[in-house]
């Protein structure tokens, strides 16, 4: 009770000193926008050149400016290390490490296990620990709660421990403290403290589950919806292709339905750290009840499939102009699996680049967000947009629709163009093959 | 360009008559708000007795109310018949008729068809045909285009062919007029012709498809994304319920996300004419380009596994219980497949009810909106709701969650309740076993 009392002063005062473990695209935006609050707040590392860019003042992810990581660092509210010891000094942790999967597709667990193996060589008494990450129903509880409860700490007396899911949407509009935030925990103790701290930061509701294994299904629910939509949208435009239908079209009239229908859009297949990750949680987890959750098998085949789909499509397209392959040039626009941003994780653009290169193609790219790429050990390094660089190329296969590209250059200029994201919309050349239009094939 | 002139004229003036053919949820529904905005409007439907009902001043449909039917039958706006004699005097025809699946689940455009066969008895000079019903992409220009330029109609010039697909949801308090309407026509004059005169009847927004095939499409896409994530959501409710987390639950806090989400709910299957029936259109459609359409048969079966699932939940429950089957009594709350409606086509009570009569169990049912149905020959009525009734048996299952229900009733005199709508929501009795919630299992 003691513990609990002090904790909710500290946080109503905003005194408490939070402490963020995995400074990614999820730990370093939390970070500074606690920080931005007013509280005192640390991050902790284990990568050393994430750390060296902080204290530089240098940002590595677009959501974050420079000058926010800047005036921050210089302030001292925000201060960065590799070593756990700033957990010492901290109210409040929050772990947003990576929940990555194995080569065998199966989620590991262990840079969490890490985490609290590192926390537990401190005195935690009187801490409300957060876990952000996406995880399987159950394991805030059995990950964390049962390794503390084992070395002797009464969770909800002397410890707290809470599980409120991350709802990040890199590149988006929609601001951080806009997103209503689900919080839970493993008493009602720990779930009240997580609550509190919470409506101090965010300006949105703050919703709070009965259950941390709740909210921990709620955040695989909402990236499971997202990626089965998105197949779904990808197994309509192939056939839509087929049929010679445009399918961005039928999208934008369904779209002015006013109930019962969320438009996804068509691409080379979806990409980063969460969509087609997450489904591949709950389906590993599943297992666990012999339960077959095919849909999602389904959801995850399609979207796995859609780089060798658009390869085939642009092996179509060299074959059509009578070009050979191992002797072609293509020019990638944009390696980043979503646009106006620099993260390049679980892209379909480098998974098509690879094929391209074990057929022999001459591969250049162009990417404002990402300044090189390595593929398999080899450095590629985004060429300059221009003419000539576009001339020099067979075919300009446009992966990532950043804002910033100069689309009419390439529209002018390129021989032959992919689109798999309509960016020439309602613009017609019989130059430009579209994915899920079906006029050119 | 004579004929077309005369018919914008009879548009923008309100002279134009209008004939629907087909008088089911759709047609019924679209006649009587054509006809409030003053155009004299014609309906004809083979059925004698919908005709005889209409004529005495009947609805059968819950979206259309007695009163405005008595008004329009009585003020000679509204004329109704089995002849298509009425063809006669109309400048627009509408086809509302039902595309349904044979027994195979293959779909089935004969009434289309017949109804094209009667319509060429008539001079069809100067009109226009619009379909409003859901079928295959290019069947507006197969089965109507090409049948009446057989018979030698110029269209486009003499004769004009329009697709705008319903979008009618029964039961919702969403109005007619406030949904947009999408249209397409075979020519540009068709598509110019169908948009004029619904942007006289809608006060939403209408738009104009590039071609009818991408109009069809589009329909199927949105009913499609209804069964998908219905579907899902199945899936995700038994999975909860083997890990004992309330789905309920889960679906409240993900609809908290304001992006990338849209709330579908658990229930015994979905039902009607619609949703389980369109994505086998395209199912079957998309056949003829040799592609399988994964999602589309996962969607489809999972649906239709849902009303097994529950039988088998219910001699669960009753087992559980100490209760054989065979001398059981069961209540079904609701028959009808959605709430408030009384359409009880494809409904999963139904599906539900007649596995449990083939196994001995004693079957009553309460729907304050369907009088009574017909399994397999034998006539069952509605019986009424009261503490006698519901204690009389064994098991009360909710189907379908009609908001005019006693649910207090039931809730205090219920011996075993399933519910597969979630009507009791937080309030917990170890009696009531809920889909989606793992407790009682």
């Amino acid at each position: 009770m003691e513990y609990s009392k002090q904790l909710i002063e500290k946080i109503q005062e905003k005194k408490a000193r939070v402490c963020i473990i995995g400074l990614g695209n999820v730990g370093l935006k939390l970070a500074t926008e606690i920080a931005e609050e007013g509280y005192i707040t640390f991050g902790i590392d284990i990568d050393e050149y994430k750390i060296k860019l902080i204290n530089e003042g240098f940002s590595y992810i677009n959501d974050v400016s420079e000058l926010t990581i800047k005036k921050l660092i210089k302030s001292e509210v925000f201060k960065v290390s590799t070593s756990y010891e700033l957990v010492k000094d901290a109210d409040i942790i929050i772990i947003a490490v990576n929940t990555p999967l194995d080569e065998y597709k199966i989620p590991n667990f262990d840079y969490l296990r890490m985490a609290i193996e590192e926390l537990l060589k401190y005195d935690l008494r009187g801490k409300l620990i957060i876990l952000e990450s996406t995880v399987y129903p159950g394991a805030t509880e059995e990950i964390i709660g049962k390794r503390l409860s084992k070395v002797g700490y009464k969770i909800g007396e002397e410890i707290f421990i809470a599980y409120s899911p991350e709802r990040i949407d890199p590149g988006s509009n929609i601001k951080f403290k806009e997103i209503p935030k689900i919080v839970s925990g493993l008493t009602e103790t720990c779930a009240k403290l997580v609550e509190e701290f919470y409506k101090k930061i965010i300006k949105a509701a703050v919703y709070k589950a009965s259950s941390t294994k709740v909210a921990e299904m709620t955040k695989l629910l909402e990236n499971l919806f997202r990626l089965v939509n998105i197949s779904l949208i990808y197994q309509i435009a192939i056939l839509c292709e087929e049929a010679n239908i445009n399918v961005w079209e039928v999208i934008e009239l369904a779209k002015t339905k006013p109930f019962g229908f969320l438009p996804f859009y068509p691409g080379p297949g979806a990409g980063g750290a969460c969509i087609p990750k997450d489904p591949r949680i709950l389906l590993w987890w599943a297992k666990k009840y012999s339960y077959l959750l095919e849909f999602i098998e389904t959801a995850v085949k399609i979207n796995d499939e859609m780089p060798y789909y658009i390869y085939n499509k642009i092996l179509e397209i060299l074959n059509k102009n009578g070009i050979s392959a191992k002797n072609s040039r293509i020019l990638i626009i944009g390696v980043s699996y979503k646009k106006n941003i620099n993260d390049t994780r679980e892209s379909a653009a480098i998974k098509v680049i690879k094929l391209l290169l074990e057929l022999g193609v001459k591969i250049s790219y162009h990417d404002p967000y990402v300044p090189s790429i390595n593929i398999d050990g080899h450095q590629i390094r985004s060429i300059e947009l221009n003419s000539e660089n576009i001339k020099n190329n067979d075919l300009v296969a446009i992966f990532t629709d950043h804002d910033s590209i100069n689309y009419e250059l390439i529209f002018n200029e390129a021989k032959f163009i992919l689109d798999t994201r309509n960016v020439f919309k309602n613009r017609h050349l019989s130059k430009i093959y579209t994915l899920g239009k079906g006029q050119n094939f």
